[in-house]
């Protein structure tokens, strides 16, 4: 092989992507992106995982940056290249996540606007897209080269862009004359701006938690984001203070923890959901506070509590839609987690925070609601999805990685999960596209040497990314499907059974579901079955002893519900099926009753 | 079942597309767009099609919309379900195809900017996404809905853009709180604006055709676009004048006919490249003359020809990127065929318009260059793709839909195909993704009471939407999905072939192919294989006899070239395989060579 020893742009990219860690680009080769991956010819210290479609891609590097260095790429071509990873991207935009997609472009001579007369043309050069344009609203920073003295600087850029303050996703838009160009020698640099820090007065909020009788810590996603994790648990330790989380944050902390409650909004627990409502203190640690945790009525979230906000973004801090932040605090969590341990440790009475009686009501409420209780797991003909999932969680050690994907099964999956520290419980919670958890357990598998991973999947999401069966085959990951399989999609059959008299349009009339059994065997994976509450326990030992990739086409009833949930527009205490008002008054302390009375009355 | 009587907007929204012709809908459902696929359950007039990804409803509506009434719908849901549809959106825009994307929307209420401080919010909705700007450069109007009065006015008005001018596609972004209201009584009501035509000089054009010797038509897409084929071999009936075509023009008339003698470019015929480098005018209807028409050198295309330029589209009309018309025309082509008809029946002598000493010699190349000749089909370990598309086009008759998809495949199938008048043969030429036939099929046979539709599909794009054999599966169209097996992506192994030393990155290494037999057992559909040349003819006889769908595996060498293409930077009479000198120069006429002279003496 004729090698050239110059070093081009191309080599330089490499050369970024090793120093930032990164070993495996998620990739489809074509015509404007063929030059840059030429340069993995040269060496051995990076590689690339071709996948089946882009869109696969751009989750695999999600889920690669999220278990793995924080960071990742993909590269792609240019048009269908590039707009094939757009739902991709907006997985990481939505939740924070640090990617750099490399898209290549025709080049700069062939773009629109560049010859006289251009500018108005659909396109110029074969399949030139402005993908700078189309990516903008689901990335932080999207950018042309226009000069190959600025590709470092545009790298490092980037880079930094992608993990100051809150984090997110990069494009860049590589044009293909650049490619094969020499290194300039006088390369520009990037130095980062110096950052101004807020400061805060942790002493002041040290005082609102002495002041408080029943104050509750929220964990968002900003806990892990920031890497506060463990910092986050030694805080805890030292505190008699019930733990709640969102979505985000629920694989910041064990679920048996002795101070952990349960996650909380609309899809939460009962549990987690009356420790919030009754708190008159909440620490909310990294979380957006999203109508999915405030419930449709924000005016009624956590009525009498102060909340102490705590966010790296302005953007979530300044939002007013129908609750005020007692204060508002921005800055990155880990580092607030240090400061106010730091601050915490100076009260010799440190350890009276909190209340131990109000820590005991809220337990009392996580053993009385389990989400999971022993009323289900009794039907013969399917499997109870939250039996399924509470088996599962017994059975998984505190270094696995479980990625759910959306929907109904989502839904189940989180209420009944409960998390050992260690494990990395996630999904794309903020774009929530059907099809992410399979390419994301590939992404993950790959950043952690092939480790197993779990994937927990729909049959209608299984649908979207069911291509990347054939990167499985190709790389060899055990990644474990589980597809609860409900024969359409669930969550809008209970949307329908609901609010449209089940007119199932779209979900029960005019769907159909492949042969899952056929199509593992197509691809020589091996399949399982799991058809009633019965086989769970027996079959997921046999699954879980194998050491390949499986399909498990896992039975669940075609209208299985979600319970509970928040009817519209109810408040997040008051979940369906609801309480009898006797048993939902009880569980509210009286002084915050008050506003709400009606509800009460209503029920 | 309850349903409501009174009419509400989403009712609105179908009686709207069932009055523009429209009958299927491609669709996904999901929790923003659920009560306007409810309105479904009210009428038999009108029904959908549920697909397996966005991506491909988008493809899907594309062809619908082709083949049938100029016009198509996909509806799915806020975030993901919008972002999906963005590749096959870029299909409609760059092949000005009109079509109607209406995408699901939180409430107006959820949005970012709406309630106080959430402007520099990523999300407030659950799945909100900015789907206006993402999908802004790729269609002709992104519009949010923003009061209901307006929801007639915004959908003619659509109806009118995506129409109107150069065509193209359309987005509604339509929000939760306005699916279910009632239709308001005092609509807003939309009057199409007055156009202004241009004032055409009929006559001197004919004059240019009298004083012309070697005058060549090209037929581009705008022919088809313009609802201008039968006008168009109306015309050329008349006139002893050569015509080429452009790829998107290569439906326009037959293979047969008298006057053709080949399309043009790139990848084009050796016959199609002389006759258009060798004319002294040229009448280019509806062709945007992009690089892969005109070489990577526009200068050296057509070079001392007259260029009278047909196009609606001003845009295209008015770059300059190394060729600049005589003639620019911005007018329809169909209105111009007519009128340009009319002035030539106006001239007694119109039958010598043009001569048969050029008409002749453009035949004569049409004759000596053959794309298939008899130096293929003899390999008996592999189907050599000119050999299996000649046959195949001998096999099909005058009503047949065939839609290649793209790379290599798209060429050899391009180059070697002789269309009938009638046919129907497209891709999604102009944003060329990997993954259009497959869908694009589907809808094409959706639009035609499930008619039989022969899909030309490569390796490496058919798993981009390979999900949809459920669609297949659950719709029974009968479409005949060949896949061109060279076991990986065939263009870019030659591009690498030829300028990057034969290192295979990502298309031969690291790329894998699924077993199509075992997958289309998978689906209970039919598997057929053509292994080599000496099978191609039985096989596709039975083939072609069977009603159902089928998958036929066949088998391409895996470094099958090209034959001919242009290498970088020639002219397009001067294709690879290189002619010797002395026939090259043979054919071009002398008077032209002048500035090429360099040209010829270093080939």
């Amino acid at each position: 092989m004729k090698i050239t020893k110059l070093k081009n742009i191309s080599d330089l990219i490499l050369d970024f992507l090793v120093k930032k860690k990164v070993k495996k680009i998620f990739l489809i080769t074509g015509g404007s992106i063929a030059f840059t991956i030429d340069s993995f010819s040269k060496r051995k210290d990076i590689s690339y995982i071709c996948v089946q479609h882009e869109q696969a891609a751009a989750m695999m590097a999600d889920a690669y940056s999220r278990v793995g260095p924080n960071f990742s790429a993909t590269m792609s071509t240019s048009g269908p290249g590039g707009t094939n990873l757009i739902t991709g991207i907006g997985c990481s935009y939505f939740d924070s996540i640090p990617a750099l997609h490399i898209v290549g472009q025709v080049n700069v001579n062939e773009q629109r606007g560049v010859m006289r007369g251009t500018k108005n043309s659909r396109q110029i050069g074969f399949q030139e897209t402005d993908i700078v344009s189309i990516s903008k609203p689901l990335t932080k920073l999207s950018i042309q080269l226009k000069n190959e003295k600025d590709i470092l600087y545009i790298l490092e850029k980037l880079f930094y862009i992608s993990q100051k303050g809150r984090q997110g996703p990069v494009l860049l838009d590589l044009p293909m004359n650049f490619q094969r160009l020499p290194v300039p020698k006088n390369l520009k640099k990037f130095n980062p701006p110096k950052l101004k820090h807020m400061k805060i007065n942790y002493k002041n909020i040290v005082d609102l938690f002495k002041g408080s009788k029943r104050p509750v810590i929220l964990s968002g996603g900003g806990v892990r984001y920031s890497a506060g994790v463990k910092e986050f648990n030694s805080l805890i330790k030292l505190l008699k203070i019930p733990i709640v989380t969102s979505w985000s944050g629920v694989d910041t902390i064990s679920y048996s923890n002795k101070n952990y409650i349960g996650h909380v909004g609309v899809y939460g627990s009962r549990s987690g959901n009356f420790t919030i409502q009754n708190a008159d203190l909440i620490l909310s640690l990294g979380s957006r506070l999203d109508t999915r945790i405030t419930g449709g009525k924000p005016s009624t979230f956590a009525r009498n509590a102060k909340l102490i906000m705590v966010d790296i973004d302005k953007g979530e801090l300044e939002k007013r839609r129908g609750f005020t932040p007692f204060k508002e605090i921005k800055v990155d969590v880990l580092i607030f987690l240090k400061n106010f341990k730091n601050e915490l440790l100076k009260n010799k009475n440190y350890k009276s925070l909190g209340r131990k009686t109000w820590l005991d009501t809220c337990k009392d409420w996580k053993i009385k609601y389990p989400t999971f209780d022993s009323s289900f797991g009794k039907d013969k003909k399917f499997v109870n999805p939250y039996k399924f999932t509470d088996v599962l969680s017994n059975k998984l050690n505190n270094k696995e990685i479980i990625i759910p994907d959306d929907g109904a099964h989502l839904t189940w999956f989180m209420q009944a999960f409960k998390v050992k520290l260690g494990q990395r419980v996630f999904s794309a919670f903020g774009n929530s596209p059907m099809g992410y958890s399979f390419p994301a357990s590939i992404g993950a598998s790959i950043a952690l040497n092939k480790k197993r991973v779990i994937c927990i999947d729909g049959d209608g999401s299984f649908q979207m990314n069911i291509q990347e069966l054939q990167t499985v085959v190709n790389e060899k990951v055990p990644i474990k499907i589980f597809i609860l399989n409900n024969n359409g999609y669930g969550i809008i059959k209970q949307f329908q059974e609901i609010y449209l008299d089940k007119r199932f349009e779209a979900t029960g009339k005019g769907v159909s579901v492949p042969n899952y059994e056929k199509i593992a065997n197509a691809y020589n994976i091996k399949y399982y079955s799991i058809r009633n509450d019965k086989e769970i326990d027996n079959k997921l030992d046999k699954i879980l002893s194998d050491k390949s990739a499986n399909i498990i086409n896992v039975f669940v009833h075609p209208t299985q519900k979600i319970i509970p949930k928040i009817a519209f527009g109810s408040p997040i205490e008051d979940m369906s099926p609801k309480l009898s008002k006797s048993e939902l008054k009880n569980n509210m302390m009286i002084s915050i009753i008050g506003a709400d009375k009606n509800l009460l009355e209503s029920n």
